[in-house]
Parts: structure tokens; C-alpha cells; sequence
């Protein structure tokens, strides 16, 4: 099969062309046009025993959290370290708000203008589902092209910080320094996702923060996610969620987050972990697209489109068991597809 | 159409026959076959008009917490106060060992003798989605026998709490007075479904039942579950998530039990979210078992069989892209179907 036109500017050197080359690579990937669909599916066969070697770094947190800030500090501190990062997102409300996060480069003004950075805006098409292939997509070509660390942030709509956390190595929660009453902000479930709890801003107000650090810790081991330092049955071998607090606005503690994720890599690539997790992402994104695909299908179907309607209506109301309404309905549809 | 032989005896008076119908509709519930799978679909959309009026409690906690001698406790309260309980179980791992609870109904021996309870092990048809999808209807033919109280027992393997707080208006978990660094054993995501948690076993260390009781109030807090009593924000209309402390083994704090349950059922009725909650939990298992069916389906099929293995291999060898994968499956599936 010859190579695509993108695909030697992609992993070729860096620099403008490379540039131009994944702006339009990941273009094509988000059309929905289907000969475009096919194109960016060859060319990401062709781009994937390039990519993977990088860390998938998860990031999340609530607006005014100091996310932005955060990732742009972050950004130049690596950089300056001789490393390439990617900042990519996952935010499923931009398509009906035209982009509510990271639309705008202007946002980390200083990191977007440095050519060993690459920053891309959420794509903008529908359901969680599909903005998260296109993220994940967008992270092989990234790789392919050299970039070692990749940043995926989410706003946190919807599901979406499962799905980032689902496509990440190690996934960061930032928090404010207001623990306890106040923080209601967490949503169900998030919490427990978190490999590192990053209490940011944590200059402004320190006694704050070292209260929520305790409080985070004390639920961290609640929930069984982190263990007490001096707990005998502590596996050194298994990586123990942590809390620390740092001011991305200050640029203090970056080294320290930085040691906490190298120490994570470590320990996960060493108890084979790492590559074990990917794999495990890799198995439950195909399983989740297919079933979305089956779901699709499913719906558009139209002896389905017929019945769905009035089947649901008896369920809400009590007169069919859902678990009859199912069997009801995958009897028309197979019986629609085998006709 | 005529109704069934087992109609009339379920929703008829209380006794010996009622008993024995109950037992066998749910035999026929479980049985695989496909002619007796048509006969229960029928007898259940019967059923189905005279079910519903009960509470559905969901009750779980690990091995060694206590939670046969609370279920027993429970019963024979409810009992006392002119209910009739119904005690069934979603217990996946029940196909390998043959029923690890509930299997042996000497584990609750008073309540098991009185007529007005009703006790099933769980059913063991193999899938979590298949033996949660039998309880759910067992508990249709209880209610349309009567029964006002049902308690759903889980064990917690795999995803079985949050299968089982998908069939429960209330979500009970039980804990042991040993909170902090010891109480490893709440799975992820387990702490995030309780509308109560009950520390049982209280009487066995009141100090630490007390600790416990305050460490998982302010983890709850945290997690944005429960507001904290004196918070001007609090709702008063919405439930937030209590824990409390009591002693199954002594009987002790059952009345206190009962009064959270009726001033959580109260306040959902009263706020609609009782009827709301039953009609989303109504569609989604209706969506898990179409989900079920069109993946089962999708593993069948002879092109798919033919070609999953070595995509999946693909796949994990990073030589083929999870979504690609995806759509190249769907396509020689419903390309199979189409055909």
C-alpha cells in the first residue's frame, strides 16, 4: 500500500510542515465524510507502530480550578526539560457551544507559541462518544509525530472524565484549597479515578490547603485508593494515589508533580503495569465503539424506528417488562436485518 | 388472551399455593429454554399491573459484615409491623460455587420459617447482566404476590452493587466500626451509590464505631453526598446521604433504621423522584438488555467469529487502531446481516 501524503511529513522532522501536516491529519480524522473516514483510517494504520511512546497524562477539573494555568506552567516546564508536549482536549458541550475549552490558543498564550508545543481544541462532534475517538486519534498522530508528553484535559461534562481517564497512563484531578462543605463540586465517581490529587492555588490560602490535603488523604484511604504511609500491608509495588498542593500561577511545586508522575511511570512500567493498562484501554475502546456502533444501527433501524416509541411508552408506564421490551425489539431488528 | 396457570395462585391470597406458584413462575423466569422464555415473557406482562407496590431496598456489604444477621433482623421487624418481606439476591459468582449466599436458607432460619417472608437464592445464570435480569423479575412476581418489602442482597462481586442499586429505590451499605486505613475493602465506586450507610456492629467498639461513623460523614461531604447539617445551601427537598450505627446482632437501632427509610421514601415521593428514579432505572435496564442482546448477537455471528480473534490481537499489538478495529468488525458484521 503506498504511504499517504501525510503520512512521511508526520513522522518526518518537526517543524512547519510537520505542523501543517497534523493540523490536517487530524482534520481528516474528524470528517465524517465516509472516503474521508476510510483515508484517515489507512493513514492511522500506517501511523500506529510510531506512536505510543509517550505519557498519556489525564487532567481535570472544575472551571476556575486553574486548569489553563496549570497545563501552560506545566508545559514550558517540560519543554524547557527537552520535552515535546501535546495538549489536546475532550470536552463534549464545545459542539454546542462552539468550543468552551481551549477554542481559544490566546488561553496559554506563551505555551502555544512555542513550536515544541501543539495545541488543539476539542473536536466538536456530538456525543462523548465520538469527541473522545477523535481525542484519542489525535493523541497516535501526536505520538507519531514525537511528542512525548500528552496532555489530555477535560472540563468535565457529562462522563468525560472517564472517558480521559480512560485514555490516559496517569489522570490528575485538581482541587481548590476549600475542602470539606465546599467542595460539592466533585462529581460522583471522579474521585476515585484520580492516580494524583493536585490541590492548586494552594498559596493563597496554605492553612486551607493542608486541611483539604488531610481531608482528601483520609478519603483517598476511605476509599481504599490510598494507604497510610506507615500501614504494614502497604504494597510497595502498587501505586497509591497521593495529594499535594502546588501554585501553577507561582510555578511552585512543578518539580515536585513532576517527580510524583515520573515516580508513577516508573513503578507502573516496572510492575507491568503500564503497557497492561493500555492494552486493557485499547480492548474496552474497541468494545465501546462497537457497541456504539451496534447501538446506532440499532436505532436507525426501521422496524425499530417503528416500534421504539410506543415500546418505551409501555415501559414508563408499567404495562411491559423492559426486559421484554428488549427482546421484543432485537426480535424486529434481527428479524429486520435477517429478512 | 387466557392468563396463565400461574397467574390466579400469585396474586391470590397469601399461602401454601401462593408459595408454591411464586417458586415455580420464577423457575420459569430462570430456565433458558426458549418456549418456557416466551410463556414467562406472557406470564410477566400479566403480572406486571400488580406489581410495583413495594419498596425496593438494596442492600450490601462485604463478607464478615453482618449482613444475613441484619437481613434476618430486618425481616423480622417489618414482619412484626404487619409487612411481608421478600428476600432475593444478585450473587454472579453463584454459578461457580453453587450459591455463596442465600443458597442456604438455614443462614436466616427464623425468617425463613415464618410465612410471611419469602426467601430465593440468587439465581445462577452465569453473566452479571443475566442473573441481575432474573432478580429484577423475581421481584415483579413478589410484589404482584404481595410483598411490600423487597430486599435485594449483593455479595459485591464485579459490578454486582452497581447492578443491584439499579434495582433499588433505597441503597443500603453496610460497614464494620474499623474505618480509615482498614477499610479497604469498599470497592471503587461502591461509597458513591449509598443513600445510607449503616455501621453495623456497633456495639462491639463504640469509640470506633463513632470515628468510623464521622470519618465516612465527612468522605460523604467530600464527595459532594452530604451536606453538612448547619449548610445554608442545603436542600431540604433533595436526600443526602446519612450513616448511621446499629447493632443486627442485638437488634439494636432497627427502629431507627426504619424511620431513615420511611423519611428517605417520604421525601421521594414527595419531591417525585421516587416514581422518576424507577422510570430512568425501567430504560436503562430495558438499554442494558438490548446492549446485551445486540452483543451477543455480534459475537455469534460467523464473520465475526471468523475474524475477532486476530483483530483483537491486532489490536493489542498496536498494529491496527481500536476504532479501526471497530468499524472493520461492524462492517463484516452487518455486511453478514445484510447479506
Amino acid at each position: 500500500m503506498p504511504k499517504s501524503a501525510f503520512f512521511e511529513a508526520v513522522v518526518g522532522a518537526p517543524g512547519p510542515a510537520q505542523r501543517r501536516a497534523i493540523a490536517k491529519t487530524i482534520t481528516l480524522l474528524e470528517s465524517t465524510r465516509a472516503d474521508h473516514r476510510q483515508a484517515a483510517d489507512a493513514l492511522l494504520t500506517e501511523l500506529l507502530p510510531h506512536s505510543g511512546r509517550s505519557l498519556r497524562l489525564g487532567i481535570s477539573g472544575v472551571p476556575g480550578v486553574g486548569k489553563s494555568t496549570f497545563i501552560e506552567a506545566l508545559g514550558l516546564f517540560l519543554i524547557e526539560r527537552g520535552h515535546r508536549v501535546a495538549v489536546l482536549a475532550v470536552d463534549p458541550s464545545s459542539s454546542v457551544s462552539g468550543g468552551s475549552i481551549l477554542g481559544d490558543k490566546t488561553r496559554m498564550e506563551r505555551l502555544s507559541m512555542d513550536e515544541r508545543a501543539y495545541i488543539r481544541p476539542s473536536p466538536s462532534s456530538g456525543t462523548l462518544g465520538g469527541v473522545a475517538e477523535k481525542t484519542r486519534e489525535a493523541m497516535l498522530v501526536c505520538e507519531a509525530a514525537g511528542y512525548d508528553i500528552v496532555i489530555v484535559e477535560t472540563v468535565g461534562v457529562g462522563q468525560s472524565e472517564t472517558a480521559v481517564a480512560g485514555m490516559s497512563d496517569m489522570y490528575v484531578l485538581l482541587q481548590l484549597p476549600n475542602a470539606g462543605d465546599d467542595l460539592q463540586a466533585i462529581k460522583k465517581g471522579v474521585m476515585e479515578l484520580a492516580d494524583l490529587v493536585v490541590i492548586n492555588k494552594a498559596d493563597i490560602d496554605a492553612a486551607a490547603a493542608t486541611r483539604a490535603q488531610a481531608q482528601i488523604a483520609s478519603s483517598l484511604r476511605l476509599l481504599g485508593l490510598h494507604h497510610h504511609p506507615d500501614h504494614v500491608a502497604y504494597d510497595q509495588l502498587q501505586w497509591q494515589a497521593q495529594v499535594m498542593q502546588l501554585s501553577a500561577l507561582k510555578a511552585e511545586g512543578l518539580d515536585r508533580f513532576w517527580a510524583a508522575v515520573s515516580q508513577f511511570q516508573a513503578l507502573q512500567q516496572g510492575n507491568g503495569r503500564f503497557a497492561a493498562k493500555r492494552q486493557q484501554q485499547s480492548l474496552a475502546w474497541m468494545w465501546e465503539r462497537i457497541q456504539a456502533g451496534l447501538k446506532h444501527e440499532f436505532s436507525e433501524a426501521p422496524a425499530v424506528r417503528a416500534a421504539l416509541h410506543d415500546t418505551t411508552e409501555r415501559v414508563l408506564a408499567g404495562r411491559l417488562a423492559p426486559s421484554t421490551a428488549a427482546r421484543e425489539l432485537l426480535a424486529q431488528f434481527f428479524g429486520d436485518h435477517h429478512a
